[in-house]
């Protein structure tokens, strides 16, 4: 980045590049604040030729781009680099077309997650993943972390829901990715795309598939003595041919820092907390209804609160829906982690982050999308000590590699970004990860996009690999429980 | 392919080697049987340290592999090459593992379809997608074209339910691909090994999802005096929140071909038939069933009739599933084609069809997955006239180049294969094609993975592409009318 570069860029963005130290400092991490690196410059392109001008430019400079939606990612897959150009698409934030019939909105990537729907709201239709940050990450961010939210596990994740992407390709160029039929001919570049961290190409539209609103939503709540009695129930409750919206389970400490802070009505004795939300017809919700209070009876539920309208609905989901920043004031700052699990293993894998939290001195807090085994474990601790920061690092790295151990994955909707790059040396074989650089180097043979982050050199395993040896084989000796 | 190369695939599979003119001319093509090449030699092996001796040898050698399942793919996926080895994975058969507690079951590629469902039935479970050729095709050839069938409106294509495959490189090394989790990290490889047509890698273990038996099922059957007013309700139907397990489409010779093959008790009159198929709960059912009534009457159909026992739904789909042999009685050949197009082009584009069908002198029966938008043109020739043969091909190049024209896709479910590598030529840009070369580069450096099938060369476009401005700009006029 020399003083042609940055003349260049002002000639195509002028005040949208912004190169002071305080304006800068803005944009230094995404929602994994542990990581922060303030960017070499920022640029908000308001065109679409601005931005194909910036990408080009960046191309023939070989200078590294790392695009960023709102910044809600908690993986830090929008760390900027100090030498790169963070790429803000914020000012792509228009619906650009409605079309009600064949149920599909047409949008921009900076359009937040809940705006779609909101546009939509008139006509009886939404927009079905919902993360929990809705009112604010963007549906470009969703796109690249491939995001969930508590309705995935009936409703899919953001690939399930998109049809069609345009795609700005690290030299500038345009292409579409995906039709509104069923299956497209060609390698699936639609999937590929979802969740692929901004390493392989810029999205500039998006076709998102509406859903019409269910006839009828029910939430129930239960809370239980025991979180095996919780886990049970969930495994109990897929096996009863019930597929709710949403299935959430808690843990204590999350049940208390909810309460606490919205008085949502969740009892505070409980071990462990489900929240199950089942939608569809009137009558298919009511059968449904009565197979899942069968299942909390069988279960041992201690308390079983069915909402009778849509504010007790409302209530109910709120304290879920605020159990993060409820948990924060439980602590200077948490560190929010993402894992799967099968179901089978939910009450043996918790015991074990008991164990860890006991272990290594640090709080944690649990929630968990349990359809889908999609672990949130929050653990608590005090940014402002290094030495705390490193502490709940190595506790999350535990938790992830755990996850590996019993067969599930690292990452359930949140992405790897910087944060579990050495882990996926752990879940995927030198050969898969030469797959992944391949297909990295089909759509950006100069690397340009985004570097460092999601897939891992082999270099950085073989060090990763020799420091985790170092560490101890034996690190998981209850490994043979599972 | 050298005596040294025989000598050593014998060791390796003994028996199981067939080099006789006779026993390889049988797997000479596959459903595409315009296309015929006798393999090199035939390979059959029985255990996965065969087949990856198998494919180590051939990468060795660089002697390119043609995987098969059971031959039953519509697009030449699985045509031979004359100085190649044809993979037969039939003896790969065993259903290896049910998960009732998960839904979930491990099977080898060559298993049928069909056996998955049957193998699960005492659970009360079944494997949803459902291709015509069900009793015979097998998973492996499922996941390598991406199948659908019937219901895949409402319970998606292959990908939608497969969670995880065991794949051999064309080194021979095995690797894992997806999990049970409901996202993965890394890049998508599971969708992008669905519908790779073995240009990737061979599939040897398939995990898929298993769902559970709805619990009412009613079919409705409706006739049309106009194909658009059938086209119309088509859309009606999806507009009026009904998800049909099924909606099938046939015109007036689909309908009598079937009629006079199965008495289906179908309208012979009738210029136009849907199937509708609903599944869910019994109330949903009924629900669904009156509001399907009512659009079917407001979009004057002239005749419905509503199955009133399994019976009667056996005899209404019998028509539907005959179709295809049913119309083989009404000519020496017919050619399948597989297009999907946005549905409000539907009765423009089979107005234009018959247009074709009186141009090239063939006669034309069409069925399709209406909901879906993916057509099956049924062109009537006599493959013994090799003119009529070129004929036919012209005409289902016109049909496809039709599709792409009006917003849609050259395969809805059948793959490219052979039959379609020029059109994909018009579906893409050059770009996009040179994205398809670098991912298959990624897993298949070599090129020995069934090498001139499912994306063309760059250079055979350019070829293609000039022959095509030859046969004259103007070849679709009719196309302001979309």
């Amino acid at each position: 980045m020399d003083a042609e570069f940055f003349r260049q860029l002002r000639v195509i963005c002028g005040d949208n590049v912004v190169t002071d130290d305080a304006r800068r400092r803005v944009f230094e991490s995404d929602g994994l604040t542990m990581k922060r690196q303030s960017p070499g410059v920022v640029v908000l392109p308001e065109t679409l030729a601005e931005l194909r001008a910036v990408v080009a430019l960046c191309h023939e400079h070989g200078v590294p781009l790392v695009p960023r939606g709102a910044g809600t990612g908690l993986s830090g897959g929008a760390l900027p680099l100090a030498s790169g150009v963070l790429l803000v698409m914020s000012k792509f934030n228009r619906v650009l077309e409605i079309d009600a019939e064949n149920r599909l909105a047409r949008v921009e990537p900076g359009v937040t997650n809940l705006s779609i729907s909101e546009a939509v709201r008139d006509l009886g239709l939404y927009y079905a993943p919902d993360p929990s940050s809705q009112v604010a990450c963007t549906i470009g961010g969703n796109v690249a972390e491939n995001s969930g939210g508590v309705h995935c596990l009936k409703y899919g994740l953001t690939v399930n829901n998109v049809r069609q992407l345009k795609v700005v390709s690290p030299e500038g160029e345009i292409y579409m990715v995906g039709s509104d039929a069923l299956d497209n001919p060609g390698f699936d570049l639609l999937a590929l795309l979802h969740g692929s961290e901004g390493l392989l190409g810029i999205v500039v539209e998006i076709t998102v598939a509406l859903l019409p609103k269910a006839e009828s939503t029910r939430v129930v709540m239960a809370g239980f003595d025991a979180v095996e009695a919780a886990a049970n129930c969930v495994a109990d409750i897929i096996a009863s041919n019930i597929l709710p919206a949403g299935l959430e389970m808690m843990d204590q400490p999350s049940i208390r820092a909810a309460e606490a802070f919205v008085s949502a009505g969740y009892p505070t004795e409980a071990a462990a907390l489900l929240l199950c939300e089942l939608d569809g017809t009137a009558g298919d919700v009511e059968a449904m209804l009565t197979r899942l209070t069968a299942c909390l009876e069988r279960n041992q539920a201690t308390k079983i609160e069915i909402a009778v309208d849509a504010g007790h609905r409302e209530r109910l989901w709120q304290g879920r829906k605020a159990t993060f920043p409820a948990v924060g004031r439980l602590s200077p700052d948490y560190y929010c982690m993402d894992g799967t699990i099968p179901r089978r293993h939910l009450a043996a894998v918790l015991g074990r982050i008991a164990e860890l939290s006991r272990e290594y001195g640090l709080g944690v807090a649990n929630v968990f999308h349990a359809g889908d085994g999609n672990l949130h474990p929050l653990i608590l601790y005090d940014g402002s000590e290094p030495e705390q920061v490193a502490r709940a690092e190595a506790f999350g790295a535990d938790i992830l590699e755990l996850s590996i151990e019993v067969g599930g994955t690292i990452t359930g909707e949140h992405g790897v970004g910087v944060e579990k790059i050495d882990q996926m040396c752990l879940q995927f074989t030198p050969e898969t990860l030469s797959v992944f650089h391949g297909i990295k180097t089909a759509f950006d043979a100069e690397g340009i996009l985004n570097p460092g982050k999601a897939v891992p050199t082999l270099n950085r395993c073989a060090e990763f690999g020799a420091m985790h040896v170092h560490r101890g084989e034996d690190r998981f000796p209850h490994l043979e429980r599972f």
